[in-house]
């Protein structure tokens, strides 16, 4: 009795389906100067509530009345409807670096419509979300974005333009859905040479999927809702989701290694990713066969696995794939505090039948969670419901204090119920509250919805941003609770008006620790230079995560933001590797993005006793 | 209600305990110039019948009356006791070139018994256990073996030895357990500087243990088992299981990108070290944080794995930790033949919940493990009981094609008799018979007993060797076939005697295909240059695994002995990365082991379109 879903084994078949080009659906714009879609913003009503536009979040639509008055709260400053900090969308766009015997050569392998000089275009490539780079989008200078836009089709022609940039001594810079928070994609201002921004969106195929062995073979630019809704017509699935899913790419994926929300159950961008192609300066990397697994020496595609850019331009992938779950379902709980929170999700990883997303958010997150609903009634009203009902009534949880759970559980029927059942049994020992699957759902959700949120906020005087971390197990909380208290030390110290808004949740669990993802925001009325202050905050944050047994990132990566802290983290060997791993791979700096490597400097001599003491 | 046995989070506490300098036990003497312990090896007894000495295996001190009639029919050889190919052990030692600068040096900082010229010494840690390795201990000449030893007991002894090197021009080739069979310890015959072996043997202790957090740091040099008995003393294990285990070291494991036979459920070494410190030319690798996972831009720590002692020594590792099971259990079915068991293979590799090891042997390597069972009986009343029994008779088991799994369970009580049940059901769907626990266990330990067969029919003329692919489901089958049918074809191109012996098993799964495991041997005498034409019928095997999608390796590595294949597998960009990057990182060559890495050919320039054509 063999199940008729599941792929049968027959040996030496060709079991690949080859599939041909594919164009996105219609409809799809994404906004030219904000997060996301152009049909999707928060706005205010004529009531004076917060609405959510489009019809694309389970968000959109509902008036939120309790939002702003939660946020006045939390922040100690007066947000009024009225008063806004108007953006002003498009800032002025730098002149172009022309390279004229670079545009004569691309024009005779690429088509008009593959290449611009549009201003907007061009600035669009020049940039991420860090909170910065989206201050800058309304009220900024910019000084140096691409030159050139470029949007290659084929392997062929992004080697072509490999080999066109390196002769006539232009730079370039990958695109893939420019998504990043780390600064990756700013221009060096001292940048002399032409910056050719090569958009890898065109490169969407799905060139292949192999159900019986499960691979599937995707171009670059493939973006990842598309990835997830081409391979779902054939039962299948990637299993990455990260929280950009809607906009970012698989090349993104792997020059950032990323993490997707449902890592447990499916694995990180370098657990998924079997193979990839990529062209350098020294010509492509790329294979014949995919194995599922090797030891074949010093692997050079696996250092495309955070290059960030620096190294070369990545073209396809080959990826694992997952049959689609038999069972999805949503769940949440609630505890009494962090605390509880925080020892439930670790005797949940001890035990290591992990639903496939299990998140933790803090009191203030929770808060947050229930604002965004869209009650009926006054903020007041919802306020004394919330301190009435059964769980802060009856069972005493205090609502300043409280936490929430949100899980996903993906698979067979079984696998669900047992993990559900142990879910279950662990909360309990923990004091942890069934809070519903609905609210599981909504909780699971809110990460694409509330995206848009920092472009609202940046209008009212607010600058938002997140940053992420992991830190061994018993590190966890006290990290979490200095670095708050570190930001709330800095924002007094400089005077800077009301309190700042600073949460942090649980994201994904390991054996050994776990991501941490704090949101930072505060309010810069009145502040001169408000981007520099969050800098410097964000940075003191940064520095104490150090201190307290974290990472540099977990998952967004280095990119330019990071990259001073380098030295904290890595030994002078290490600086002194990368260095010269750049130069030797990329002996003409062609992918001149300047993210994370520091040119080698002289001063680092080999020396074998220089070392940063570990362990 | 928590469990007494389980870790408890407390956060904040310092949960690392420190664990002081150790000594291996006494009398666990290796051989010099065989596999193994000194006490171990196969003999003859006087009555014909062939026994393993020692108590260490549960093979040991028991008659094993059918194993040479067995393989006398198999071979179609006429093996006899008394023909022997008498091995000369040790062979002349060549003179060591000696560097006088550098030894003053090395006497400055290592004490007399850190530094050894002699010639058993020197030649041990000149070779692994290729078959020409193994071969030329009994019959071969030494041209070039390392001229001195040192044993470092600290990172800064080691970074003092890379130091001394450089400035005196001297060679430095790292050694652990001296296992490999890839030919990575082989001296280059025209190497003409001094060449000294890092023996990292006294670099073997566990600095701490944190069982909250399930990390260990553990020093390079410690030997498999001695990692498994101290971590067991704490409740704790590590779970990686390579075939090696007895003598191969944590420092050789990361080097070779090694896999364990429990993978499935702990992960490859890849998957288990969460950090590793490496003294390279440009000094020392290494960190303050030890994160669950990373996204921090290029990872020269990363560069480590599967880089076989090209690029710098590493000194030790942060392990991840499991607790020991709760229960484990072995297990074996018996199938009709080998693609029914592939099939149920697969199907066990598609349901995912999977056993810590589950592998599938051919029928040749079947019929091996039931002639190396100490029956009472002769070899006539064996075949025929064989024949008689209950599956061969009653269910019509062919007993030249039936094939067997053995599996190991490990978990909670609940985790295995879930896998159990799925084990059955599965096995049930492909015709699978249960073949019981003892069998199952006795499969799985035969791995340790069988590897000293190998020095035992070397003098009976016998050459064996292994080798290891990694392939996709569908090709899985015909590439076992094709190799066999090759490495049959080959043997009779070249009129050698007898049959060779040829069999394969699937040794780990994956979701998207599986690791094969091939034994060859021949009977080689009357044959000149018996090792050269192994390698002749070895590398045609490996070029037929090439051309069935198989992999260079799945985790013994490329060594000196597949470095040829590289040009094969990768694309001419790939090779030149590796070279560029060897030059850059290690531009004096102090590292020059010379295995896998060419050295960066004038002729191979950067070219963007150079292009193995791929996916």
């Amino acid at each position: 009795v063999t199940d008729p879903t599941k792929p049968t084994l027959v040996s030496g078949a060709d079991t690949r389906r080859l599939l041909g080009p594919w164009q996105p659906p219609a409809g799809e714009v994404e906004s030219e100067g904000t997060w996301g879609f152009a049909d999707t913003a928060f706005t205010i009503d004529a009531e004076g509530r917060v609405l959510l536009t489009g019809n694309r979040y389970s968000l959109a639509g509902q008036p939120l009345p309790n939002l702003l008055p939660w946020m006045r709260g939390v922040m100690e400053v007066d947000l009024r409807a009225d008063d806004r900090h108007a953006p002003h969308f498009p800032p002025a766009i730098p002149e172009p670096v022309r390279n004229a015997g670079l545009e004569t050569e691309l024009a005779g392998y690429l088509r008009p419509d593959q290449i611009s000089l549009d201003g907007i275009q061009r600035l669009r490539r020049g940039h991420g979300h860090t909170q910065e780079e989206v201050y800058n989008l309304k009220h900024g200078h910019w000084k140096r974005i691409p030159d050139l836009v470029t949007f290659p089709e084929s392997d062929e022609e992004v080697a072509q333009l490999v080999e066109s940039a390196i002769r006539h001594g232009a730079v370039l810079i990958p695109y893939g859905g420019g998504t990043n928070v780390t600064d990756a994609l700013r221009c060096p201002e001292n940048e002399q040479r032409t910056i050719v921004s090569v958009d890898m969106k065109r490169m969407n195929r799905i060139r292949w999927i192999d159900p019986v062995n499960r691979l599937a073979c995707i171009e670059a630019g493939a973006v990842g809702r598309h990835i997830v809704s081409q391979l779902a017509e054939h039962g299948l699935m990637m299993g990455h989701e990260p929280d950009s899913i809607e906009f970012s790419t698989l090349g993104g994926w792997i020059a950032t290694r990323a993490s997707g929300m449902k890592k447990n159950r499916y694995g990180n961008i370098e657990d998924i990713v079997m193979d990839l192609t990529a062209v350098t300066a020294h010509g492509a990397l790329e294979r014949r066969q995919v194995a599922p697994r090797e030891s074949v020496g010093l692997e050079p595609r696996q250092w495309m696995f955070g290059s960030e850019g620096n190294l070369g331009i990545i073209t396809s992938a080959v990826v694992k794939l997952f049959p689609l779950p038999e069972v999805q379902h949503y769940d949440s709980l609630l505890f009494k505090d962090f605390s509880s929170g925080v020892a439930f999700m670790y005797d949940l990883a001890q035990a290591g039948d992990w639903p496939a997303s299990a998140r933790l958010v803090d009191n203030v997150q929770f808060q947050f969670s229930m604002a965004l609903k869209p009650a009926s009634t006054g903020f007041k009203a919802w306020k004394s419901k919330l301190e009435k009902s059964v769980v802060t009534g009856v069972l005493g949880y205090n609502p300043n204090q409280m936490v929430a759970c949100t899980l996903v559980f993906e698979g067979t029927r079984e696998e669900v119920a047992r993990q559900q059942a142990l879910v279950k049994r662990l909360s309990k020992q923990h004091g942890g509250m069934p809070a519903g699957g609905e609210n599981g759902a909504r909780g699971y959700q809110l990460t694409f919805g509330i995206a848009y949120i920092r472009d609202f906020v940046l209008d009212h005087w607010i600058l938002a941003e997140s940053f992420e971390t992991s830190v061994p197990w018993t590190q966890l909380e006290g990290l979490i609770s200095r670095v708050k208290q570190r930001l709330l030390d800095e924002h007094a110290a400089r005077k800077l008006p009301g309190k700042p808004f600073i949460t942090a949740r649980v994201t994904q669990i390991y054996d050994t620790g776990a991501c941490v993802y704090f949101y930072f925001a505060y309010y810069y009325k009145g502040t001169p230079n408000p981007t520099a202050v969050y800098h410097e905050l964000e940075n003191a944050a940064r520095d104490e995560i150090l201190k307290c047994g974290g990472s540099l990132s977990h998952h967004h990566g280095i990119g330019k933001l990071r990259q001073g802290f380098l030295p904290q983290i890595a030994s002078p060997a290490t600086l002194a590797w990368q260095a010269a791993a750049k130069q030797a791979l990329d002996p003409t700096n062609v992918f001149g993005v300047a993210n994370q490597v520091a040119p080698l400097d002289a001063s680092v001599t080999p020396h074998a006793t220089d070392a940063v003491k570990s362990h």
